[in-house]
C-alpha cells in the first residue's frame, strides 16, 4: 500500500507575502483599498452579529504578542500580531501578522494568510471608510503627521475612497518624509514636505497622525487644530502610546470602533472612563449621528479591531481562487476514516 | 529593479501533516512518544515559569474553536484546535489542530506545524508520563475503554514509557476494537478484545478511558474499579462531557494539569468547586505526594493543557532542521527598511 494522499479537505490555501503583493498589483492598490473599505463597511453594518471576544495579549519587556479572534456565526477568523517597537533598531518589522479563517460549522480552516501587508491595507481602508462618513464635505487636502510604514497606505486610501488629492507631509525625521514622497511619486497626488506639524496643517481638512514611538507623546496640541477638521488618529493604539493632547479630545466628537478596547488602547485612555464616544458602526447604520455641523471637530480614535481583519481576510478569500495567488498547505489531517488517525499514520510509513 | 527576495527572517518553517508523519516514522513512534514525554515532563518541572493564559473559546451550536496560548518567557506558542463531535457523521475529523511558536523577544514566528497528529502524540505521551509517576509499580496490563482515534497512541505511549505489554480492549462498537487491534498488530503487545468494560478490567493495573461522545456518560461505575488501580481518564475533556461516575472520583486521589481548566472541562466538573485535587507539576517537582500506597486509586483527570502543546512544538522544532521534514513559508513581510513596507510592495510590482 502506498502512502495515502491528503484529500482536498486537508488543504488550506495559504497566501504568502509574495502572493499578497501579487494580488495587490493584480487588483490595483487603489481598487483593493476601495474593495477592503467596502468589506469593512459591510461588516460594520452587521456589527451586532459578531462575536466580539477581547484580544488575548501576551506581554513581555520587549513587546506584545496578540491573538484577535472573531466570528460572524458562519466564519471564524483570528489574527496573530506582534508589536515590538525596538525591533526597528535591529532591522526588523515592529509589527508582523498573519491570519486565518475557518468554517464555524466544522472548525476546518479555509484560509491562512500573511497579514503584515494586509493589515497595512486594512488599517488605511478603515481610516478612509470612516473619513468618508465624517470628514468635511469636499475635503481635498490631508496633513500626514508621521511618515513611517503606514503613511503611504493612508494617503492612497484617502485618495481612493475620499478623493484627497493634496498631501502635506511632516515627520520628525525628514528622511521618512522623503521616503514617503518618493514612494507616492507616481500616484498623482500633490505633495508638500513641511518643516513643522503646524505648517503641515495649513489648509488641511483631514489630519492623519500615524507616528510610531511607544510613549505618551503630544504630536498635536490644542491650538494647532482649527474648527471643522477631521482628525484620523491611528498612531495611539496601545496602552501608554498616545499622540494627541487631551484638550483636543475634549473639543472633539470622538468616534471609535469598540469602546472597551479603545478606552484601553486609544487616545481616550487619557480621559475618564465615562468620556462620551460614538460607536462608528452606529454612524454607518444610521442609528447615531456622524458629523452634524461644519465647525465640529470629528476625531476617529482608531486602534484596529478584529472585525476589520476579518473583513480583510474575507476579501482576500474571495479573490484568490480566480487569481491563483496562493498555495495549498497540507495543514489538517484528514484520514478516510476519522476514527482511524493512527491507521493513516501507519499507512504513511509504508 | 527586480522584485526583492524575502530574507531568511521572512521564512517560517512549516511542518505539514505529511512531513509530521515522516518525522514520526524517521524517529520511530515509540522513541518519539518517549521524547515527547521527556519534553512535557521538563516543562511540568518548570511549570511556574509559564504564562498560563486561559484558552479563548468560540462556541457555536456545532462545536467549539479554541486558541490556547502560552509562553515560557523566551518562546511563545499557541494552538488552534476545534472540537466538532458531529463532524464524524460527515467523514470529518472531530478535532483538527495546528500550532505556532514565536520568539518572545521579537514576535517573529519560528515554527508553524500541523497538530492533529502531534496532539494525538502529545496527549498519549502526557498520559504515559503521568502514569509513570502514579501507576502501581510493575504495571503491565492496561484496559482501554474506547477504541477510537486516540486509543492506539495511548497504548503505544504506555508501552514505550511505562512498560505496558498487555491490553484489554473494549468499545461499544466492536469494529472500533477490531480496527485498533489491527493497527497495533505489529507492536509486540498482547491484546484481548473484551465484550464488556468489566471484562476489560480483569487483571488491569491501568484503566484508560478515551471515549468520544459529547455527553455525560458513565463508562465506569464505582463497583467496577478495584483498589490500587491507576485510572487515566482522558475522554472527559469539555463541559458536558464526562465518563466516570462521581463515586469513583470520591474514592480516588485526583491529579490534574491546571485546576481552573480541569474544574470546567474535566471529570471533576461533576464535583463541588473545592473538591481536592493534586497538581501534577508538583508531583513531578517532588513538592506534592503522588501514589502513597498500594490500595490507593490514583486518577489522572487529563483535559490537555497549552503547556503540553508547547512542549510538543518545542520537540518538533528541535528535530526538523536535521531531518529536513519541513518547508519554508514566506509568511512574514521583512522589508530591508522596516519603515518602508510600501516601498517593498511597490518594488515587488516591477
Amino acid at each position: 500500500m502506498t502512502a495515502p494522499k491528503p484529500s482536498e479537505l486537508a488543504f488550506v490555501p495559504f497566501v504568502s507575502v509574495e502572493n499578497m503583493m501579487k494580488l495587490v498589483h493584480y487588483i490595483g492598490i487603489e481598487a483593493m483599498l476601495r474593495g477592503l473599505g467596502d468589506y469593512i463597511e459591510d461588516d460594520f453594518r452587521r456589527w451586532e452579529l459578531f462575536d466580539k471576544t477581547p484580544r488575548v495579549a501576551s506581554h513581555s519587556e520587549e513587546g506584545v504578542i496578540e491573538l484577535m479572534p472573531t466570528s460572524d456565526g458562519e466564519v471564524y477568523g483570528f489574527k496573530y500580531v506582534n508589536g515590538h517597537p525596538k525591533n526597528i533598531h535591529d532591522g526588523l518589522q515592529t509589527v508582523t501578522a498573519f491570519g486565518l479563517l475557518a468554517r464555524v460549522g466544522t472548525g476546518y480552516p479555509v484560509l491562512l494568510s500573511e497579514m503584515t501587508v494586509l493589515t497595512a491595507m486594512r488599517t488605511a481602508a478603515s481610516s478612509a471608510m470612516v473619513a468618508k462618513h465624517l470628514a468635511p464635505k469636499g475635503a481635498r487636502c490631508m496633513a500626514v503627521i508621521g511618515n513611517g510604514a503606514q503613511s503611504e497606505f493612508q494617503a492612497l486610501a484617502m485618495k481612493a475612497i475620499c478623493g484627497i488629492d493634496t498631501l502635506r507631509m511632516y515627520d520628525i525625521d525628514s528622511r521618512a518624509t522623503e521616503k514617503a514622497m518618493r514612494n507616492l511619486d507616481k500616484f498623482g497626488l500633490s505633495m508638500t514636505a513641511c518643516r513643522t506639524p503646524e505648517e503641515a496643517m495649513e489648509g488641511a481638512q483631514i489630519i492623519t497622525t500615524c507616528t510610531a514611538d511607544k510613549q505618551y507623546a503630544t504630536i498635536l496640541t490644542d491650538n494647532m487644530v482649527g474648527a471643522g477638521i477631521h482628525i484620523n488618529a491611528i498612531g495611539g493604539d496601545c496602552p501608554g502610546k498616545t499622540e494627541l493632547h487631551r484638550d483636543i479630545l475634549s473639543r472633539s466628537t470622538v468616534f471609535v470602533e469598540y469602546p472597551p478596547q479603545t478606552r484601553i488602547e486609544g487616545e481616550i485612555q487619557q480621559m475618564p472612563e465615562d468620556f462620551p464616544v460614538t460607536e462608528m458602526w452606529q454612524v454607518i447604520n444610521g442609528t447615531a449621528p456622524g458629523r452634524v455641523n461644519d465647525n465640529q471637530i470629528t476625531l476617529f480614535d482608531g486602534v484596529g479591531f478584529a472585525i476589520e481583519d476579518f473583513s480583510a481576510l474575507r476579501y482576500v478569500w474571495g479573490r484568490i481562487k480566480e487569481t491563483g495567488f496562493y498555495q495549498d498547505l497540507d495543514m489538517v489531517a484528514d484520514p478516510d476514516d476519522p476514527r482511524d488517525l493512527f491507521g493513516m499514520l501507519l499507512r504513511s510509513g509504508k
